[in-house]
């Protein structure tokens, strides 16, 4: 039995996309409304706000990450992220002046604490595993509203990595007829999408180029106590040290080829430490490190677009790190003919990206599309992505 | 959006249902054929078969129920559980001469590690939870065919119990037109259906009754090392401890007034260790303390139905736990006038039963049609039960 539902794409939908990140800041939601005219997708963004977690709900999920926990502590926090998505969807929803039930869909990324995908071998079984807390049920019937979630599954299932999963929407809305465009988003790790012009024989790829946000807001944190270098005025004030600069250079993830994915277990602060100690000296004035390094952060973008892209293609920057006015213009200097832009330019607010295209994920596979691209994330084929709890 | 598929039950429909229950002996799988004729459902089963989980994988489940395990191996087996389901499938599809992807859909139980249906207040926040691993998507990928999992979150949302699921089944194929009849299911836990003559005013119950197999299996492998008194000759030799049988009857949860569940959060091996204690010496023939606790595990299905329905009902005996002919004989001792009879005695294979019945809540989802009863869960209204992946 395949699963058809055609007349869904027969009239817009009005989806929720709830995306609650490895930062562990909160719930982002969206309410956003899609339309299918001749299988060309558009879209149409009503609201989207941001819920931050409680102290208590960060540290629960922090510590079933980290440490041992009993079954009924996973077992009540997956219906504790239900309840809370349920009043975030519900906020999202009031905003946007509809109510819950007449929401076509949901799309429920799930609170990420675990991510292995690689294949890993134990009593003779061989597979790699994801897991997402938050069950797609209760949040269906609190909110009588069909939910999709579960979405990494099926690609892990089919040998992908699981991630990224954005691609699909980033070439949906963002690929244009006659230029290379790169999707690039700065959160605490970088990733760019490689978008070639529709219609081209490339394929689409995406990988992590390296540090986005997260040695810029270590050092801020280091030498300033400051959670972030606010809009980039600190490093606009200091100059770059040359030295450190070389160390920085040399992380072998940098120049790796893609395929390649990275995060917060390579580079941290303790890692940074260790890079600008035998460079340090006191007399060194700090907003001089805080220069160098989002100085680095913007080399190590531009030199995978130039070793892996076209330095000419237009890119397209989202996330936390495009508020950073020092990093953005550091990078344009480092790549002089690209067009650069924010996905807010083009009518997209980059902190509601991911949020976005998580409603869109689950238009998709409420559609019955496929949402995730093989030549991405390494599937053996393309498939639905997700589980749909019907209210 | 309301899910609709008019067209699911126009033709007969192909399921495969897997149960893998508390007592965990394995998977029970079951290829059923089903079909609707004006609403009336009927069904012919195709294929049955267990496939019992490896020593590894039971005694990986019994430390996440029992133990701290960190999230990595939640995630871990929450995988190879559903790589363990997708063989039992195929096995089931090749005795039933079909390949998997012609099947029309898959009730995937998963094996619950937590239940715990009642509101629990953390952090501000008040609710049930209940957690069966397994994903449904891995699944559904692995198969290519849609698979309906997590039956029992969404009753749950609801303000139910979450359980029992089987009545639905019960409901739709045993019910008789002058006679009380009584559905009687010996798992790792007992529970029993109350389903009034057809068309009788009186609402369908159902509820654990306590301990099934779950306390006789803990003392078969204290005592004698095996896994489950075969047949129930153990108990056959031994005789009561009354002390001891006191003992046990004083758990409050036998006499508890519907509705009710439980679990192995309430009865399991600590807690047998603790009442058995007091009252065991050491030249008590360890038979005896089988026989006792056999006995009263019929005595606390007895005592449910003396409480709390007729005892001049038909009751239908599947699970398990009739093959321990010690306890059927003690059972009947103990309701002389009841006509006990075994699913098998009226065409469905009591071991399977389970499986057939989430084959059946699969084959009710896939078709838009709800499946809990509200009398019987404590469910504020009926809902759509599980999550559905399509391939």
């Amino acid at each position: 039995m395949k699963y058809q539902q055609t007349e869904w794409f027969s009239i817009p939908r009005i989806m929720c996309g709830l995306m609650s990140g490895t930062s562990l800041d909160g719930i982002d939601a969206a309410i956003v409304e899609f339309a299918d005219r001749d299988g060309k997708h558009s879209f149409i963004l009503k609201s989207q706000l941001t819920v931050p977690y409680s102290n208590e709900i960060r540290d629960e999920i922090t510590r079933l990450i980290e440490k041992k926990s009993t079954i009924a502590e996973v077992s009540w926090l997956h219906t504790a992220l239900s309840e809370l998505h349920a009043s975030a969807t519900q906020k999202a929803c009031e905003i946007a002046g509809i109510s819950t039930d007449s929401l076509d869909g949901i799309g429920f990324h799930g609170q990420t604490v675990w991510h292995a995908p690689r294949a890993k071998k134990k009593f003779g079984l061989n597979f790699g595993s994801t897991l997402q807390l938050g069950s797609p049920s209760v949040l269906a019937n609190v909110l009588d509203a069909p939910v999709v979630g579960d979405f990494r599954s099926a690609d892990v299932a089919v040998g992908g990595q699981g991630a990224p999963l954005v691609p699909i929407f980033d070439s949906t809305f963002l690929r244009e007829e006659h230029h290379n465009v790169i999707a690039l988003n700065i959160g605490g790790i970088a990733n760019i999408t490689l978008l070639p012009p529709i219609g081209s024989k490339d394929e689409i790829r995406a990988f992590d180029t390296g540090p986005g946000n997260v040695l810029i807001d270590a050092a801020a944190r280091m030498f300033f106590g400051k959670q972030f270098d606010s809009k980039g005025s600190i490093a606009e004030a200091g100059r770059t040290i040359k030295a450190m600069l070389e160390q920085l250079k040399q992380h072998t993830f940098i120049t790796k080829t893609p395929p390649k994915s990275t995060g917060r277990e390579e580079f941290n602060s303790t890692w940074l430490e260790k890079r600008i100690r035998t460079t340090f000296q006191p007399s060194i004035p700090t907003e001089d490190i805080l220069r160098t390094i989002t100085e680095f952060t913007a080399w190590s973008i531009a030199e995978n677009i130039r070793l892996f892209a076209s330095p000419t293609s237009k890119i397209i920057a989202s996330g936390g790190g495009i508020h950073n006015r020092t990093l953005m213009s550091l990078l344009q200097n480092e790549l002089p003919i690209a067009q650069i832009t924010t996905a807010d330019a083009i009518g997209i607010p980059s902190d509601a990206k991911e949020a976005v295209c998580f409603a869109y994920l689950a238009y998709r596979t409420l559609g019955g599309l496929t949402g995730n691209i093989p030549s991405v994330t390494g599937a053996k084929r393309p498939v639905k992505l997700g589980v749909v709890a019907f209210p």
